[in-house]
């Protein structure tokens, strides 16, 4: 009886995943969820209105603006936290941040179980893009000539990692969900933005590059 | 007494992971890597020689023309039969690719056990990484204006890869080696490659791109 006590004890699938001190998350789905959509509007809303000061500025950059500062702060702050904390799910704070990751295990319980290939996909998104991320707010906002390779860069590294976080998913079974309902949710919902968007800005990036260097092709041959 | 015999079946570290139905490699270590470094060699010296039938394309150029080959090669012939064979360590025919990894998982066990960090790892390099490399190729030998965005992306891959590699290895004990030497020579140095040339090609690449927007930013200039 004991046994089947602690396997009752989470929410998450595969029910005998082991997580001895597990505390329940006490904050609402909508309580978490709204938080996050309220800090990063924002976020989004400030870096808009900002970044409309210079008139030269066009709509595009100003928009890439605002995703940069959310999913660099989203990595670093939200990724962050995960990485650097593995027992989040024993928290009894009701830190918001622990609350974040014991509800999106319901979509993925790798996140609770600390799977080796989880933790080095977001210690790389946490540490690396993170604050690259930022970089590249900066970047667009002064008009540096590494804007595109940096946001190439650092949309390459999400769709990576997306990919491995999916692949290594389906190799193991792709049984980590509490309910389709979390599935759909969490894990094809809120990642889907990381694959559509990088996608995007690579493209772009793409063009802006080879068009850079057709334009330094003709003015060598004009040299000549 | 059934038991342990079946541990002691294979070469590799830890000495309870269960391979049934192993069959130990038959190739010596100098024939299997004697004949990837004659091969290898034989792709290089080719793609050098025809590559110097341009006079105007310079002396690094023809160098990221042989790795691009010898990377691209390594990556679709190699790692392509490890993604795809997930039993080669049952191979009885002596094939050369399932003698390489039975050999490699001397220095990484996870290859022959399947970790789905490592098949992920591989199935992206395999599969997308080497077809690239080939196109990087073809790229640098015709000119193309897409030639360097596209090493940087498969340089980027190769050194995200590598560190998810090392990071999923380290987080799960970093104990998949039969002696010091298999994880100094096979782990730690045959992959040693793959850190430090796509570092210093992502660099190249990374200025010659940022050269390019600041000639288009002069043109403009000239231009108003």
């Amino acid at each position: 009886m004991e046994g089947s006590q602690s396997l009752e004890e989470h929410p998450y699938i595969p029910r005998d995943l082991k997580l001895p001190g597990f505390v329940p998350g006490v904050l609402s789905q909508s309580t978490i969820i709204g938080f996050y959509a309220v800090s990063s509007l924002l976020v989004v809303s400030t870096i808009f209105v900002l970044s409309g000061r210079s008139p030269k500025r066009s709509k595009t950059e100003r928009w890439l603006m605002c995703w940069w500062a959310f999913t660099g702060l989203t990595h670093m702050i939200l990724e962050g936290y995960f990485v650097f904390s593995p027992e989040f799910y024993k928290d009894k704070t009701a830190c918001y941040l622990a609350e974040v990751w014991k509800e999106y295990s319901k979509g993925d319980s790798r996140y609770a179980a600390r799977d080796a290939g989880v933790v080095a996909v977001e210690g790389l998104t946490a540490v690396l893009e993170g604050p690259a991320s930022l970089l590249a707010v900066y970047a667009l906002a002064t008009g540096k000539s590494y804007s595109y390779i940096l946001q190439f860069a650092i949309s390459l590294g999400q769709l990576y990692g997306t990919a491995a976080y999916f692949i290594t998913s389906w190799l193991e079974g792709d049984n980590f969900a509490a309910s389709p309902f979390y599935y759909y949710a969490y894990y094809i919902g809120a990642n889907a933005s990381w694959v559509v968007i990088p996608t995007l800005i690579s493209i772009r990036c793409w063009k802006k590059i080879c068009a850079a260097f057709q334009v330094q092709g003709q003015k060598k041959t004009k040299v000549r």
